[in-house]
């Protein structure tokens, strides 16, 4: 096998579905339960949860400082430090999800976006993917948050950030790879291609 | 709000449970439905996934390469090059979880571990934790694969890590995490406190 061509030839790793089933289906999630083939012909069960895939938002100031949220998780029961995100709706783009979910939950709105990359978060047992948009050129608004949404909205700095990491303080997974990004992007070793912002239907 | 201390005072955002009940238990899947009290007083539900948590091992080799796999991910229906990791065994310690892992997984063994930090994955709709590990003085052996477990084990850079991630060839968030660690470790930016392997029922 090769290490620069790992997509592909997998077919001694592929497993297919045999029978499925939908064993809850909530407000929020989706679970199924399938039965597949294993590669040496045996079968077994898997588990998953899906989702319609969700956004992140970079928010880049111009002074350098970024848009951060503290946000009330119940899973884990705590607040965490997180970058803006959210699901996409229905039919809709990640970059309009991307637009829709800074302006609603940090009131800001941007003039220029990039997409950097996308993140699978929970490949064992979920579908997700996040898209990673960096927005740049912020102007600061009013948030708009869905009910039942309760956050703050800070501005931080990288700096920050990794100390927190380092000292456990920031643990959510897409939030330490939006840090990635920023480090491989002010090092000039990942490149973004900014787009203008589309324009909004709020606008007109 | 302070930026600094985001763990604290948070009563603003938090959410009381009013009510729970499981609704769905599989081979692998744990899933609760709660009926929970907002900040407002106004109420709503919360679903998710009861994960044990898990671990992931950053394997370094002698001469700075990396231990990686390639595995199929059902749930997303291709195969993804992350780091070894797997979950906690009722009772079992991260680190001796990891050690277990890395030697049924890849065949290695390492004489000394480091603890890196702890990543929520999926803070919106599970509990799972991973625990991030470092492992050098790596010595090689045999895998000892799960029945129904199949995955690649090659060796490659953290610049080849990093050309994958920024191609969109690698999205699995608990690698692009160790690939974080490992380069702010590398950079001095990021300590890691080494400790001699446990000793394993395995060697006696």
């Amino acid at each position: 096998m090769s290490a620069t061509d790992p997509l592909n030839d997998d077919a001694h790793l592929r497993e297919t579905c045999i029978d499925e089933r939908q064993v809850f289906k909530g407000r929020f999630l989706d679970v199924r339960q399938h039965r597949v083939r294993l590669p040496d012909g045996r079968e077994t069960g898997r588990e998953f949860v899906v989702h319609p895939g969700a956004v992140m938002i970079v928010p880049l100031l111009s002074d350098g400082r970024l848009v951060v949220e503290r946000q009330f998780r119940y899973p884990l029961r705590r607040a965490f430090v997180e970058f803006p995100a959210g699901k996409l709706d229905a039919g809709e783009s990640p970059l309009s999800c991307a637009v829709r979910e800074l302006a609603e939950e940090t009131g800001y709105r941007a003039t220029e976006w990039a997409r950097a990359g996308l993140l699978h978060n929970a490949i064992a047992y979920s579908t997700e993917g996040i898209e990673v948009w960096f927005a740049r050129g912020l102007v600061a608004g009013e948030a708009q948050l869905d009910a039942g949404e309760f956050l703050d909205v800070f501005t931080t700095t990288l700096d920050e950030l990794e100390a927190m990491a380092e000292r456990g303080e920031l643990t959510d997974a897409k939030t330490l790879i939006g840090m990635l990004w920023i480090t491989h992007w002010r090092a000039g070793r990942w490149k973004l291609n900014w787009q203008q912002a589309p324009h909004s239907p709020v606008d007109a």
